[in-house]
């Protein structure tokens, strides 16, 4: 039995933003892939050291990012489309720690699949519709 | 089907930090609560601003605490014990999200009423003994 | 006289992050953007004390995304490609300020106009096959 | 003589929020000590590195959180009852200066006592009754 | 009696920094001055609303930087120097708190005097030469 | 032609602080020059790695003052006074990059003379006198 009962709680709510795009998150993510890529090509203890801060820092970036996205833009409804929801979101946010700890690509790219993942979920609820303005030139 | 696939990607995971408490996320839920007490009791303007500006900043940091217990505390091992906790937790985050959005003091009763659960099941997950360290008189 | 002289000071540099986008600042921007039309589609007074609050904030990261694109992503090659290219980006940065002060949508709206001034130059100096890593499913 | 003249100065004064607890305090201080322990018992470059980098962090986190007890939290009358209230909390600060520099357990230990000695304060002045809100399950 | 032990505890301490000024604390003050000032020039309920909230900040900032003052700066032997160090710093974090809420120029006049008394005792224990790189063109 | 048209666009601007000073970032950066001093001379693993840490905090905030200096303080009419404005300040902020990166005492002796450059700006432009609260004892 789920504590959750939907609609009746949010139905209501409406907060003063409302753009989300897990793009924030993959900004972060890539910025992780990067650093570590550029940590393997320099043995500069220096820069090396300065990797791993960059690194920590940019990967709890992408915590936040992925967070807000689960908290506030996805609703009851979307977790009834997509009943991994939390499960990816989970698995992702682990994952940003996991890169925090590492310094393998593969750990990463991990993240990236895992944010792409909710990107898709994003735009299978009308994500890129409801919630940015149109106007990027392509 | 769940994505997830626990023990074999986390059994190497150890975070630096590893101290993790509730309490945490209850003392900023407190602050809101109060806060809109002092509200419904005190008309001036200035004073009122101000409140809403800092249960707004109190409500985030609540927000925060508990994004970090949900992502970092608990376990899939947890999620077996308690398989509401996805839902208590996601509850609790918009609930923040409803307590900046309100003056209702029932609005920050329930948040706390959220932690509190989110409290019961890091109790008898092992949370006081795993994360604390002992030793605050009584 | 300029007392600049690229190519010699620059040429080590390496950063460990290298990603870069425009569409970072664009987001927060939209942000203020739909505040701005919610606000004015709501005359509760604490939804607008917190549009304030929350555009502000949001305008802020705006100025700090682009304040990193001038200041990191581009360089002297850049500038000679692009003589405006200080003027544009002076010019974004006023301009969230004008967006902190306004309740006009048109200041949103030159905002986001500005910030893609900026995205063309950062597509026409490579940005998209430099700094990013290729993979986000279309 | 003190330049200080109590009650006048501060009778009028009523913030916002109104809770304290030395425990949001202990808490970093803990995972102070926590961080040590666990660099201590693993040579992993990597993990070192970051234990340090995060230790800084809740040093300071624990600073902030013991200096908003001193300057918000204690009153004239408090000082009165408790003549070394200034000298506890000072140490107090400058220890969680020592933490940073420190990765030796008795430092964090010691910085666990004297919140210890601010905790007792707060209990002797009626802390837990005035400013926290009742309810958490024992 | 004092629980405070000097010399021997502090006697190795050598932070990385180093550099104290209360004019950063100064410069948060002012703006606090300008603010309210300007805010009683201007009757727009949205600028006021953005002064009372960046009044806020600033506030805040000054607040921080008085109390790194306060733990980082000042020694057990400036204390001699000064007894009433403790009374003064404890009165001037207070008085950010006033300022916070307050819109009267005299609380934040009041700051700013407060701050020129830790000001003066910065200079005569010899702050302007230990901690500042000389160089700033007169 | 330069995409600029000043005066008319910002004429109207007046921002609630108002308060503006190269000392500022001049702080920071001088905590940058003694943080590489005290490097040199201390070859303890730890204390090295906090310098490398605070030291990259610090020319952040040197990045930040600069930053809101170039953008906030600066008008169109000080851009036809000091038309090397834009460069000396793109000079300055990639000048804090390269503190960052760097472990020499020039690097941060370099930063330092284009902050005394924009100092000087700053005096020309009359910032000492409509931007401080005068009333610093001398």
């Amino acid at each position: 039995m789920s504590l959750y009962r939907p609609r009746t709680v949010y139905a209501h709510c409406d907060i003063p933003c409302g753009v989300y795009d897990p793009e924030q998150a993959r900004i972060e993510a890539e910025s992780c892939f990067k650093i570590i890529e550029k940590y393997e090509g320099n043995e500069d203890p220096l820069f090396r050291a300065r990797c791993v801060a960059v690194k920590e820092e940019r990967a709890e970036l992408a915590k936040q990012h992925i967070s807000v996205l689960w908290s506030d833009y996805f609703k009851p409804e979307h977790l009834e489309q997509f009943p991994n929801l939390h499960d990816v979101c989970w698995q992702a946010l682990k994952q940003c720690s996991n890169v925090k700890r590492s310094l393998d690509k593969a750990d990463a790219r991990k993240l990236l699949d895992l944010i792409d993942q909710i990107d898709e979920m994003w735009k299978k609820t009308g994500g890129p519709e409801t919630t940015r303005v149109a106007g990027r030139p392509g």
